[in-house]
């Protein structure tokens, strides 16, 4: 069943490939449907009725099959080109007072540092940092990011999946923990959730677990082309967040083409033109895991890969898993007693081997996808013992 | 030679063609390209050392190839999603304070004007609109911006090639005007051009326009795929404009991957994970055009083509073009005697023949390129008199 899904992707035909953190490879019927839209559009266009008619179709569907895996409705959704997009929409959107405290843990991505970072700069809000990091092996993330709120708190940032421990935050929990503070503008902690990721990981039921903004993207665990990405509005959360980079698929207009407002939609949130065909690219990628079993079954082979490839980890005596219980996703981070990391990487890539290191904490991070197999994992523990044994 | 050129796009094999201002046709080799490069990145990644290193050649390798086309070295150019978020670096880039004034054109896209009306709302400042819809036929483009402006005009915008009518605004002399003016913010006014419908139309010398900011993008005139566009930034008045979306691609980081500031060059406006793939097409998009000829042949071509079509709607007495001396660009509109413009156009896309509504002024809009031909021009020119002869 996983070799039958193998074969479905040419990059995993000359490889072993463990950097589905990084980017996920694009299956033959996704790169057809790429290539047939693009010939699709010169076609019938590419620009006409039908072109644009096209276009809008083919938005709303990518929207609609990105909707199901999250589990919200599709009008949540804003279709962006990258995950830090997303990110930005949030952190730009938001009405900021000087003062306004923001709390963010500290394990978030640099783009998203930076732009917090800016914010800081431009409006004199206040930034706390939590320490997640520390509770990888400790189970108390929620109370850790509780103790960091305020009633000047206005946004928790927060990764649902750290992007470098591999930590899965309880993003329902932490939400709940939110709620529960009195803040002095009378709306609630806001909190938005880098999911770079846990899409495509995890099994999400986002509008349960009442996350206000949830930003994306399709070319990592969901392996559809890199361009495209999105960003989840919690409907209660909209009139919170001004659009910030506008354009004209985000606003209505009058009959002379004045702007006279927002879409009432998620879709406020789009911008401009974007590469149309890409997104047909996502829906096939989206269906071919579908076709491979639900979201929750996908979930559960991950968990096994990564656990089969944390314990091959831990039987190496030169090399510690960050976890000292089994992954609770697909990334599995190691250090190496004699802290090569960089010269293991690229070991391993010689020998076709695609991991990659990361800088904080200092580690390796490998990455197994429901339909890695098992001679991918003994793969790159042999040759992580070679290196090993020769260094 | 304009057939040998035409017969690379397969968009114009089986259509009459004439919006280009709407979305430019992908040539052969540019679809060839853009499927190899897709192929390439499964071949060699797609996350790995050497994916990694592809994809910074191929963006490094597209600035510079837009900056060719620009008149400018490619340290001033960020690669963007599209115009509109180009427009966007440079309006939620700068330190606006209450009270200061925007000077914008009365003919600028929906997506701009929505935007500046958004900064109205945050940030408190005036916008004034300066009437050179009116100077179409009348020469006083400049006169009528430069009395718009005051010593409180922070910026101004205004599209190089207005896209409604077609009018050419000269951007160097109007530069030269904010020049002149003696702000009370102790810098220049600084100039926004929306460049959608002049890259790709006009021999540029950016540069020596002492223009501060120029969005623009590939699509349209210059034929590459939707989803790539840039921003040019003039090194002087980079100081003056923060970057605001941020991402990884525009930041400097420390050995632990802290942010510590800003890429030195235009590329601090450059987000996050883009469809490199794509940067591929633009660049054999723009080798295409230069195999034909230089940026200033390319234009006369457009200018001898657009005064064909000019002049022979000239000749149906029921069709009257919006310009009383022939087009500066590929843009020609006109009205009809009827006012029937939606009927027009939905005729000719049942001709085959492609052309686009436009809502303020209500016009109908066709487009020639420089491999635009003579069949084509009389194709349109006949469809428009059968659809007056029936209606």
């Amino acid at each position: 069943m996983s070799q039958q899904q193998r074969q479905q992707f040419p990059a995993l035909a000359n490889k072993t490939y463990l950097n589905y953190g990084g980017q996920g490879p694009l299956s033959r019927p996704a790169l057809d449907a790429i290539a047939q839209a693009y010939e699709w559009v010169q076609q019938i266009g590419p620009f006409s009725a039908q072109a644009n008619a096209w276009a809008q179709d083919c938005a709303r569907e990518t929207r609609e099959a990105i909707a199901q895996e999250l589990g919200v409705t599709p009008d949540t959704i804003a279709l962006t080109e990258d995950v830090t997009v997303g990110c930005n929409i949030a952190l730009w959107g938001m009405d900021w007072q000087e003062g306004d405290r923001l709390l963010m843990t500290d394990c978030e991505h640099p783009g998203v540092v930076a732009t917090v970072k800016e914010l800081q700069h431009r409006f004199g809000i206040e930034v706390d940092i939590c320490p997640v990091q520390a509770t990888l092996n400790s189970d108390n993330a929620v109370e850790v990011i509780a103790q960091g709120l305020t009633p000047k708190t206005r946004l928790v940032v927060l990764s649902h999946i750290l992007w470098n421990t591999g930590q899965v935050l309880p993003l329902k929990e932490i939400v709940a923990a939110c709620r529960q503070v009195d803040t002095q503008f009378g709306e609630p902690i806001r909190v938005l959730a880098d999911a770079a990721q846990s899409v495509g990981v995890l099994p999400l039921e986002l509008a349960a677990s009442g996350v206000d903004y949830y930003a994306f993207t399709g070319h990592k665990w969901l392996c559809g082309p890199a361009g495209v990405g999105g960003f989840y509005c919690h409907p209660e959360a909209m009139a919170s967040l001004r659009p910030t980079f506008i354009g004209w698929r985000g606003i209505t207009m009058d009959g002379s083409g004045n702007p006279t407002g927002w879409k009432p939609d998620a879709q406020r949130y789009e911008i401009a033109t974007s590469a149309y065909p890409l997104y047909v690219g996502l829906r096939e990628a989206i269906a071919l895991h579908r076709g491979w079993g639900t979201a929750k079954e996908r979930y559960q082979q991950i968990c096994r890969n990564s656990e089969r490839l944390w314990q091959g980890l831990g039987e190496i005596p030169q090399v510690t898993c960050l976890r000292t219980a089994p992954p609770e996703a697909g990334l599995v981070s190691f250090v190496l007693e004699s802290g090569e990391h960089k010269g293991l990487v690229q070991f391993l890539q010689e020998q076709g081997v695609m991991v990659r290191t990361l800088l904080d904490p200092s580690c390796v991070r490998a990455c197994v996808h429901y339909f890695s197999d098992e001679g991918e994992i003994e793969e790159v523990l042999r040759q992580i013992r070679r290196f090993i044994e020769v260094n």
